[in-house]
């Protein structure tokens, strides 16, 4: 098998990436536990871009703005601001054989984990997280965000594009360069498929958005953490994570592939501003937050593209793993508040 | 509110115990984190029974085997071999006006965690986790599940019995005398749903229950780990965990109320066995498991129970998080191998 294999539970609509291609061996763990704390030379930082495949995205300052390049084989940019490599150890990747280009099950219940898994470095500054970046940067991040989502999202092969980001090492940040993931699946996830069918029924119901009609109460409740010109920050009714929020643009779109310029540089603002309220009141936590969006056409009345964030302050233990239900010790109602507190701090 | 909350998310079927009663200021998460490993006198060991409620089931040791009885509010039982206690900071907490035995939702999304949450503390001594436990000391342990079960299961308010083991701090087990949880709550969850529902389409289809269909074909997969007179241990197919795997009875039931003293004891051993293997081949790793089991009497055809045993040996992050879609680095098979091979070093 020249590929990952997706396999599905006996029951559930439950899919894993089983990574047969670079699989480990159960003693790695012993080895790797001890090992974590073993000093090494960032691949990610200015200059060490050999240590990297050639990157399929690179912003490169000119006089006028921002050039856009890539890199070949045999070359490696430098000076660069932005940087997007395949990822060493893809979880997906792409087609080998010309026919991989349409077929990837085999059954329903077996495939193959074609697509792409690539490494966004979003500063050549390793520390340039969002809560400290510079407006400008970060909205270089944003940029690049969109570029390779409307890449990606061509291919035939492509039915999602997960855009996400782990911040510390307990949120799986194994590297701690500042830098996203973005991740192309042959079929669309649970979670995405779940939300597009809900908002769907509800717009049947409803001939209105759902997303638009939670951000526009959410705006208006106890939950609201920041309203500007073009987002809502609010923490979640039901949130399943202490000091979770969710960052929502007030114009529906299904994706953020249409933002303007000044949208994707509000986008960037509003991220940076509620990361550092987040960092400010929990001393820097470590969290992951993920891109909801759809890329099929005839989802554009009904779903509306949004962030989550995640912060990593509980563990989710047996419960919460066998049974799927959650609970959270701090109230949205709370969180958002300390984070209201902190932007005006 | 007398109770913590139960809200659903605003789109997906996912339910979420906010804890209004005990719930948490941000800045203690700072506090925690820095905190984290202050020593402390441990309340379930011997000796100390007066740090907990009165234990609602206790085994005490009799000429004749095992004497079973309770504490009362003066009361503290010395000697014991197994304590359940009321958990101190309940997820869900059992009905304080009489009215509350059957009403739970006040709407579709709002309700009351109504239930139990319980705390099984396995040994006097403070190390006897299962893999190293005496064999008549894990089968107590076993009992206690059916007693626990049996009695909570009676609750005209109970959907469902959740019985659990967090191992390590990694793991979600704050303190680390052995111990299980048991959560007793008023809806059937999530995962356990969606598996009734699966399992009883199988059944309309083919007439056998499903879980049997899989322990026999995993008993003679390269998954398999062992095989006894009793239980069948393997790795499943699309393990979400490096290193997981499911231990399921042979004997087709929904639950493990009917077990013989001997499938008990023959429990307990299986148990101990494959977590033994566990620990020696990935040196003691963090780990959950959880029982999954069915109580609704129409289920008795085509659900089977079973324990899902979850090493902690990789991080949910982002992508995980935000799509329902996993990523294992190790293969079933691999996994199977290794745990097998340790049976028999």
């Amino acid at each position: 098998m020249v590929y990952n294999e997706l396999r599905k539970d006996y029951l559930l609509d439950r899919w894993v990436v089983i990574a047969t291609e670079r699989s480990r061996r159960p003693t790695d763990f012993t080895k790797q536990r001890k090992d974590s704390n073993a000093a090494s030379v960032c691949p990610m930082c200015l200059g060490n871009e050999h240590m990297t495949p050639p990157a399929v995205l690179v912003y490169l300052k000119a006089n006028s703005g921002i050039v856009k390049d890539h890199d070949t084989d045999g070359l490696r940019h430098k000076n660069w601001l932005i940087r997007c490599i395949p990822n060493l150890y893809p979880a997906f990747s792409p087609p080998k054989e010309p026919q991989d280009q349409q077929c990837i099950m085999h059954n329903d219940t077996f495939g193959s984990a074609i697509g792409h898994h690539e490494v966004l470095v979003e500063s050549p500054n390793h520390s340039e997280h969002p809560a400290d970046a510079e407006p400008a940067q970060l909205t270089h991040v944003v940029n690049a965000y969109m570029d390779r989502l409307r890449e990606l999202a061509q291919k035939p092969y492509v039915q999602y594009v997960s855009i996400f980001r782990n911040h510390g090492l307990e949120a799986g940040a194994s590297l701690s360069h500042a830098h996203s993931q973005i991740i192309a699946t042959p079929s669309v996830p649970r979670i995405i498929k779940e939300e597009l069918s809900a908002s769907q029924h509800f717009w049947k119901q409803h001939k209105k958005c759902v997303f638009c009609d939670i951000i526009q109460r959410e705006s208006k409740s106890p939950r609201r953490v920041l309203e500007n010109e073009n987002f809502v920050v609010f923490a979640p009714y039901a949130s399943v994570h202490p000091m979770e929020f969710w960052i929502a643009p007030k114009k529906h779109d299904t994706n953020l592939l249409n933002l303007t310029g000044s949208e994707a540089a509000a986008f960037a603002e509003t991220l940076r501003t509620s990361l550092k309220a987040l960092k400010d009141v929990v001393n820097d936590p470590p969290y992951n937050f993920g891109v909801h969006l759809a890329l099929n056409k005839d989802a554009k009345d009904y779903y509306h593209w949004h962030v989550e964030v995640y912060p990593r302050l509980a563990i989710w233990a047996g419960f919460e793993r066998s049974t799927g239900m959650y609970i959270n010790t701090v109230t949205p109602e709370t969180a958002a508040a300390a984070l209201r507190n902190a932007l005006t701090a």
